[in-house]
Order: C-alpha cells, then sequence, then structure tokens
C-alpha cells in the first residue's frame, strides 16, 4: 500500500492529500511533526527517505519520492484514471502554470523556515513577518485571480468542469491564507472555485482539520 | 516559429532556453529587460501575455506560456524527439523532484523581487541581504550534493547519461550561485555534472553571456 509521510498543516502534503483521494487511492498515512521535539522531519531516519527533511514524502514499494507536484504527475502516470491533467499538450501546460503559481511564486517564501529566519537571524517582528505573508499571498492570488477570471478555460474548477492538479494546489494555499487572515474578497474566482471543492469529498477529507495528526 | 520573451539573466529564462536548445528547437528571441526603465515585465503589452509578470513567456501559435517547468514540459510533449524526462514514472518523478528542488527551495526565496523587499520594505543592509541569498542556495546545493553524490541513478548527467530537465534547472542555478561568490567547493558532484554540461553547445549557447540582450 501507498504510504504519506505527511503533517496536518503542510499545505504541501494537503495537495497530495487531496490528489490520492481524487483518484481513490487508498494509503496509510504517517505523521511527521514539524514542530514538536524541534522537528520529527530533520530525524536521520527521516533525512534517509527524503534528503531535504521535507514533507510529504510518497512511499511506493521501494521507492521514496519527494516534491508535491512530482508525487502527484507520478500518480497520474501510474493510476491514469481519474486524470489530474487534461490530454491536450496547451491544457497540460495551462494547469501545470496556475499549479507552479502556486508552488514558485507564493509558497516558498511563507514557509516555515522562511518565516524562521526572518524572525530568528533577521530579526523582524511578528507584525511585519505577517505583512510579509500577506504581500506575496495577495500578489500570487492576484496572478491567478487575473487568469481564473478572464481566461476560457475556467469552468467549475480551476481547468474545466473536472478537479485537476491545480486545485490540488489552489486549496491549500487558500486554506494558508485564511490562517494568516488575508482577506479574499478580491479574489471572487478563487472564492467560488474554492466553495465548489470544499464540496468534494476528496478536498474535505484531506483538509488539515480531518486528519489524524490534527490539533 | 516559437518565440521566446526572455531576460539573458533570467535563471527561469535560461532553463527554456536549455530545453529548446537540446530539442533543437528554432526560436525568435525577444529581450524584455527586467532592471531598464523600471522592468519592461511590468508594462501592460506584456501583462498581456504573462499575467504575473514573469520572465520567460513562450509563444507558439496564439498560445502564450508562463512558468518555465509548465513549459519545459510542454516543450517535452509537443516535440518529443530528444525527451528531457526518462520513460519510466519512477525516473519521471526523481528528475522532477531534482528540477523542483531548484524551482521551489532556491530560486523563489532568491529572485529579484523578494532581494528587493528585503532591502526596500523590511531594511535589511546588502551584507545581510547577501547572507539571505548564500543561506537559500547553499541549504538548497547541499540537498542536490546529497542525491546526486548517493543516488545510483545519477550518471554523466543528473540521472544517466544524457541531459533531462533536471540539468536544465542546475545549471543556471550553479551560474546564479556563483555570481554570488558562493563557494561550490562542497559539492563535487554538482560541480562534476556543470562542467559536463558546459561542453555541451546546447547549454553553452544558453548561457547569458551569449545572449543578444547581454551587457
Amino acid at each position: 500500500m501507498l504510504r504519506l509521510y505527511t503533517y496536518f498543516r503542510s499545505s504541501a502534503a494537503y495537495r497530495v492529500r487531496i490528489g490520492l483521494n481524487l483518484k481513490g487511492l487508498a494509503y496509510e498515512s504517517v505523521p511527521v511533526h514539524l514542530v514538536r521535539g524541534g522537528g520529527e522531519h530533520l530525524s536521520d531516519a527521516y533525512r534517509a527517505l527524503n534528503a531535504g527533511a521535507m514533507v510529504p514524502t510518497l512511499v511506493d514499494g521501494d521507492a521514496a519520492l519527494g516534491q508535491s507536484l512530482a508525487i502527484l504527475e507520478y500518480l497520474d502516470e501510474t493510476h491514469p484514471a481519474v486524470p489530474l491533467l487534461p490530454v491536450h499538450p496547451l491544457g497540460r501546460a495551462r494547469v501545470r502554470s496556475l499549479a507552479l503559481t502556486v508552488a514558485c511564486e507564493i509558497h516558498p517564501i511563507n514557509n516555515l523556515r522562511v518565516l524562521k529566519y526572518l524572525t530568528g537571524t533577521l530579526g523582524v517582528g511578528e507584525k511585519m513577518k505577517s505583512e510579509w505573508y500577506r504581500h506575496w499571498v495577495t500578489e500570487g492570488l492576484a496572478i491567478l485571480e487575473t487568469r481564473l477570471a478572464c481566461e476560457p478555460q475556467t469552468g467549475r474548477y480551476c481547468h474545466g468542469d473536472t478537479p485537476t492538479l491545480a486545485d490540488c494546489f489552489l486549496i491549500p494555499q487558500v486554506y494558508n491564507a485564511q490562517r494568516f487572515h488575508v482577506d479574499l474578497a478580491p479574489y471572487p474566482a478563487i472564492r467560488r472555485i474554492h466553495a465548489a471543492c470544499a464540496n468534494l469529498p476528496a478536498f474535505s477529507a484531506a483538509h488539515p482539520a480531518r486528519q489524524p495528526d490534527a490539533e
């Protein structure tokens, strides 16, 4: 059986949980606490699975795979029923570019290790840290909103009327934005898609609050 | 003909130039200066092509594609001769995860707009800015070094003996590291692969110094 090393609040793990659920793939969930004991992901045992000491890791047989987008592409190639990417290369490029806007333009700048460097090494206060967070989230969501509102390929979900990789990335980012009290009023297309996804069991079962390690 | 909106020093554009060259695809190069006149990428004309106002954009017929990884995957799907990904899903996942380590763990934290926010909004000095830069580069390169040195799939290049997407991402990141005087001595596997790639015309022709807009 597939095994997912996950942390309930990790948005990268959340993306993969959604993808696994959309495909109806059963998996064993192994919690890795990113805070307790200085961070369980930093242990030698976990580093042996994931050299970057990052969550998630998907274990399939003897293989341990990191990086959420690479994991989701792997699942799409090995379990092609319920595809997460459209058929046409242009559609695939659009879905990937939406996912990468979250993966490259928003999330990395705001993840835990970067926030720690800001407050620790650079001595940035809590208020400026929260402003930093909201700055990159609102910049990134504005790009996504423009595209999702204007491009004709947008449907009930980010691309057409079935969920894709883009939704797997968007929904955890919206969850993060809400945690940091980002006002989502300027993003009606994102809010509409978020509401549509929230109605699907695959998304709701992947929500941080519903994980076995939720606090 | 394919048209690439590029900036000589943009490492995301550099990745796509390598991929185009590896595949032997002719393209028209359209320079977009990221600094001059406050940044040509911020113009309305460029935003109409790329909502995020980011370089590169690949134009293929009527379609304008953003995000370097999505562009390279698109080129691999539409021009499958000279593949940039191996055949087996596990190999594909490995190559993508190496590329994503650059794309998600190093580059976004160190790009121009983030450095500007550090020095502008947060008032971080030049010395601390350079330390920030080197911190994330050395953290990311250390992950890549561990994997490239230890995993048996590494060959002459990041994955086996032909260049892949992973090399398209690694080489521009090494160029950036050199620009910021990062000591590459701790990364012998990366240096070896970098030297192997530098010998290939596809890589050397994509180098920033050899672009029409180089300064």
